[in-house]
């Protein structure tokens, strides 16, 4: 399955349900916020140690897929609505951040680009 | 360009840096909800008229573009840090909305799933 | 009932339960911006109309009252933690504000400090 | 200073610029959770040790202390926008949790309290 296919099953679920007009832009963004923090959610209170099971235990797995899953759904509405082609606008973001962040500026840091050493 | 060709492109950009260290499952869903906030942001004390030239002019429909880049980067390098299929993980989703949110019930409400009516 | 007598008592909660050990301050922060997530969901699709009930009706107003006092039960244990006097750490940035936005720029303006125009 | 002290120096600096217009409950609660999230960056990409050194230094103190402040400001602001007595509310608050977190039940354990043990 393609990212346009997934994007054309997503806008009929939403339309078989005449959704649309709840889909102002504020809505979606204020949404994909609240998935977010469903996401941030599973990792509250937990030790490294239960952070490695989360991803390696079929039952948190599931809770895990199905929170990224919330966010790329609603990140595939807004990108609808704003006529936005999302995987050309992360190619291009990845390329700004190259500029950003040259290798040998940020190799092995953690540093905000505001803040690299030369 | 397809997600997959995306995904490659972001691992390189990570690894080039060294910066796999720092990328936990807990810091990079950190970073996931910062960039949805930035997301949010943009739409702050914003009137209804402001919201609507956000994705119609030129500069503003940028900065938007940029943020959902952001955010689709962080979810793919936490797909990956987890093996999580994210193609796969939003179609199986979607299904379980459906269930959650049949057509004969939810059209036209934008009411919770368990606040439904018959 | 001041805001030490509240941080007191909340305190007191805290030991009762052995909980300080999960209170590092990334924890509390991370339970914060939960908590302020939740806040948001009750605005989530709502319509104006609906926003104004909010605040009007009793059983919303309720859930309204305890996602703010959850907000603040997690801001306070954040200041114990960090040694922060939170009402005289507000005065301050009240101040820090009114050098920012001052009335002659800001007045009737949204605009964020850095786009005030003269 | 107390809290309603605050809050009518809040009210005085939000009338003197005429910005009460701007502040609608959905707009504050956003606006909360953009303070929420820059807390949270503050935390973003720390070690543990860089995270002691948070609250520990002088300049990152003054960071997490304004970040604290401008959470509890809009609170603050929600609060009075929608008649919440905020110490009322959190002291009421605390009582609850008091019912869902048994001391002999919640002691020493991070679990919610939908999954506390017998």
């Amino acid at each position: 399955m393609s990212i346009q296919e997934l994007t054309q099953a997503l806008l009929k679920f939403r339309d078989e349900r005449n959704w649309a007009q709840f889909h102002t832009l504020r809505n979606l963004i204020v949404s994909l916020n609240l998935e977010a923090a469903e996401l941030l959610e599973l990792t509250q209170w937990k030790s490294e140690e239960e952070m490695s099971a989360l991803f390696n235990e079929e039952g948190t797995q599931e809770a895990l897929r199905d929170e990224c899953a919330d966010v790329l759904l609603y990140l595939l509405l807004i990108a609808d609505k704003a006529g936005i082609d999302l995987l050309e606008a992360a190619r291009s973001k990845l390329e700004k951040n190259a500029v950003k962040y040259p290798v040998e500026k940020a190799y092995g840091s953690s540093r905000k680009y505001t803040q690299l050493e030369d």
